[in-house]
C-alpha cells in the first residue's frame, strides 16, 4: 500500500482553513559579507515574530539533496507532489498561466521570438524584447495562417514581452522534446528531438514541430527583430491527481504572476485573477474564506530581488508581506504555513538547493519555543529538514484530517 | 527517471576543487564518565574553529538508522553509493588495498592463516599472529604448488601478519559466498556456501573453493602454528560506475592504509602512493592541486584511537588533524567536507551507528553559525541529520555543479 493511498484512506473532511503563504525564493545564507544575517534576520517582522511563538518550525528540501529547483518543481513539492516524479513542462505552466484550459494528449512549448541573420543562425534570443503588442500582432499572422500541421491542431496565444504559448492538440501527441532554443546566439535554430527515441507520439510531435516551423518561419521573413521564433520546454500536460480528489479541499490560488497561476491550475486550484499586491491577496482569502478550504498565497517579490543579488529590497520584500499579514491573520485560518518554494541567496544571485525555511503555525503544531521565524531558528524546529513534498500532510495534519492509523 | 540520472542530467563540469577529509571513526559520544564531553569537544582545534564560522553542519547516517557499518559501507556511503545496495565483499578490498588489479568475474576472498589440531579444529584463529614473513613464506608453498583449480586460475597474495588474500580467476563466477572461518576457536573451518543457493556461478564458485582447501591443506599439514587459513567476505568485483563517470570529477585517494586505497580504487579513484603521515597527505594534494578535482584524504588514528577505547589519543589524533589542516587551506578547495566514515565510540571501543558529525565549507555553504564543529552543534546544523550517500550531492551543489531542474 502507498503511503499516499494510506493519507487518502484516513483523510476526512472537516472544513478546516488552511493557508499557504509563500515568499517566492525566500531562503537565504549568512555570510561574512552581510555580518552573518540573512533577509529573514535582518527583517522587521512583528507579525511573524508573534507567530513564532506558537508555531513548529523546519526546513524543508525543494526537491532532493543539492538540487536547485526551478519555480515548477518548487510549487509542486509545497503542493505534496513529489517533484522528482511529477515533471512538468514550462510550456504547460505558461500556457496554464494564460488561461489557455489543456487537454489531455495537448503538447505546450513556450516559445519566444528570436532574431535570425541571413544565414538563419540567431542573433538575439529575444528578438530586442519586443513589446507585447509586437508580439501579440506576429502571433496574430501566424495564428490567421495555421490551423493546422498534418492532422494536429494548432493554438497560439502571445504572452508578456517576446514571449507567446504554442499548443498542438488532437494528434495522440506525447513530450517531453528537446528544446528548439539553441540557448546561444550564433547558432541556428535546433531541431527538436523526442526525450525517449522509442516513443513514437513523441516522435511524431517532433515531426510536426518540424513542419510548424517549415510553414511559419516564412510568414516571419524581413519582420524583423523578431523574424524567428524559439520553442522551450515543449511537454504534454501530466496526468496529475488534482487537489480535491487527493486532498479533499476546495484550493483557491491568490498569486499575481501567470507562472504561479498555472502551477495551481495544474493540480485543480481555481485562480483568482484580479489582484495586485499581498494586501489584496490576503484580504481577497477572506473575502473568499467560505468558498475555500485551501488558499496559496504567492508573494514574487522576495525572489525577484534575491535573484538581483539586492539584500536590502529582499528584506523589505519579507517586511511587506509582514505587515499585509494582520489582514490574513483577521480570520487566523486553523493551519498557517509561511515559507518559500526554494531559496534564493542574494550572494548566489539565484536559485539554490538551500533548505527553505518553513513556519507552521496551528493551535494544534505546539511551540518550538523559538521567537523569530529565521533560517537558523528553523535548524531546530521540530519539523526537522525534510521533503517539502510532506509539508501538505503536516498542515492536514494539524487541520486534524486524518484518523488513526491502526488501532 | 531516477534521482541518479537526474544528478547526472544536471551536471556541469566546471573544473571545481573539492576535498573529503575523512578522520575515521571521528564521531563519539558524550558521557558521564568523560564529564559530557567528546573527542572533537576535548580538542584543541583552532583551524577547524576558524572554518566551522562559515561552515553548514549535520550529521550523516552511515548506512541506516542503528546500522554500524564497517569501513566499507562507511566509505562507500561518503563517495555517495548506497551501502545496502552496493555490497562489497572484503576480500576485493583487501585485494585492491594490496595492489591487485582485479578483473570481472574474479572471486576474491580475505584469508588468514589459523592453527588446527589433530582433529581438525580451529585452535587460534589468527595462527598466533604470525610474522609478515612466515606469511609470506607460506604464500609462496601455495602459489608454487596451486596455480589452479578446475578452470580458475589461483592468485594467492600475501598481506601483513597472519593476513593474506586469493583471487579465483577467468572461470565465470559469482558470489558472495559464505566465509569458511566459523568465528570461534573449537570448531572446524566451515564449508563455503553461496549466498544465493540459486546462481550456478556462485555454487561453482564454492565448488572451486572446497578443491582449492583439499589441495592447499595437505600442503601446510605439520607447520604450525600457521597449518590451516580461514576465509572471509568470499565475494566477486561489484559492477559500481566509477566516480568519473557518476560525478564527472578525477578522483585522487591521499590514503596511508591499503584497505582505503583499495575502497578508493574500486570507485575509480587514483592511489596516491608513499604517503607516511597526515601532513603529507594535505602536502600531496597541493602537489596535485592542477591533476584532480577531488581530493580524499584519510586519517585513521582517529578510529584506531576509539577502537582502543583511548579517550586522550582519540583527542590527540584530532589535534594532529587540525594542526596539519592549514596545509590543504592554503590552497582552500572550493569545498570541503570534514567528516568520519562512522562513529567509533570510545565508551563503545568499537564503530557504531551513531551519526557522525558533518562540516561543509565553501564560499556557498553559508553559515550555521556555529563556531566549533562538535556532535551537538552538528545537531542544530542546516545539513539537518542524513543518510552519508548525500555528501557529495551537496558537495558537488556547493561547487556549483549542478544546472537547475525544471523552469
Amino acid at each position: 500500500m502507498s503511503v499516499d493511498s494510506i493519507y487518502s484512506d484516513l483523510t476526512l473532511k472537516n472544513g478546516a482553513k488552511m493557508a499557504l503563504l509563500v515568499m517566492d525564493g525566500l531562503g537565504d545564507i549568512a555570510t561574512k559579507d552581510t555580518d552573518y544575517k540573512t533577509p529573514l534576520e535582518a527583517a522587521n517582522t512583528p507579525n511573524l515574530d508573534a507567530l513564532s511563538k506558537d508555531s513548529a518550525m523546519g526546513r524543508l528540501i525543494p526537491a532532493a539533496h543539492g538540487i536547485t529547483p526551478g519555480s515548477g518543481p518548487g510549487h509542486l513539492g509545497l503542493f505534496g507532489y513529489d517533484p522528482l516524479e511529477v515533471e512538468v513542462g514550462r510550456g504547460v505552466i505558461e500556457a496554464l498561466g494564460l488561461g489557455i484550459k489543456l487537454e489531455p494528449g495537448d503538447i505546450a512549448a513556450r516559445a519566444n521570438f528570436c532574431s535570425l541573420d541571413t544565414n538563419a543562425l540567431v542573433t538575439d534570443r529575444r528578438a530586442g524584447r519586443i513589446e507585447t503588442e509586437l508580439c501579440e500582432e506576429r502571433c496574430a499572422i501566424l495564428s490567421e495562417k495555421i490551423k493546422r500541421i498534418m492532422d494536429a491542431e494548432v493554438i497560439i496565444r502571445p504572452g508578456k514581452g517576446h514571449r507567446f504559448v504554442v499548443i498542438f492538440r488532437g494528434a495522440d501527441l506525447a513530450g517531453p522534446l528537446s528544446d528548439t532554443d539553441p540557448h546561444r546566439e550564433g547558432f541556428p535554430i535546433a531541431e527538436t528531438q523526442p526525450e525517449n527515441s522509442n516513443c513514437d507520439k513523441s516522435k511524431k510531435a517532433a515531426q510536426i514541430i518540424g513542419e510548424f516551423y517549415k510553414a511559419a518561419l516564412p510568414l516571419l521573413q524581413g519582420m524583423e527583430p523578431a523574424n524567428g521564433f524559439l520553442m522551450r520546454g515543449i511537454a504534454h500536460q501530466p496526468d496529475i491527481p488534482t487537489f480535491d480528489v487527493r486532498y479533499s479541499m476546495r484550493a483557491a490560488c491568490l498569486a499575481i504572476y501567470p507562472m504561479y497561476k498555472g502551477l495551481a491550475q495544474l493540480v485543480g486550484m481555481t485562480k483568482i485573477e484580479g489582484l495586485q499586491d499581498i494586501s489584496e491577496q490576503f484580504q481577497k482569502c477572506i473575502e473568499l474564506y467560505n468558498d475555500y478550504e485551501y488558499f496559496f498565497v504567492h508573494h514574487k517579490y522576495t525572489d525577484m530581488y534575491g535573484e538581483d543579488g539586492n539584500f536590502e529590497a529582499k528584506t523589505k520584500a519579507i517586511e511587506d508581506f509582514d505587515a499585509a499579514l494582520p489582514i490574513l491573520l483577521e480570520k487566523k485560518p486553523d493551519v498557517i504555513a509561511i515559507t518559500g518554494d526554494h531559496s534564493t541567496p542574494c550572494a548566489l544571485k539565484g536559485h539554490s538547493w538551500h533548505p527553505q525555511p518553513v513556519l507552521l503555525y496551528s493551535a494544534n503544531s505546539g511551540s518550538d519555543k523559538l521567537d523569530r521565524f529565521t533560517e537558523t531558528n528553523c535548524n531546530s524546529g521540530s519539523l526537522g529538514i525534510i521533503e517539502a513534498k510532506h509539508l501538505i500532510r503536516l498542515m492536514q495534519a494539524n487541520a486534524l484530517m486524518f484518523d488513526k492509523f491502526g488501532a
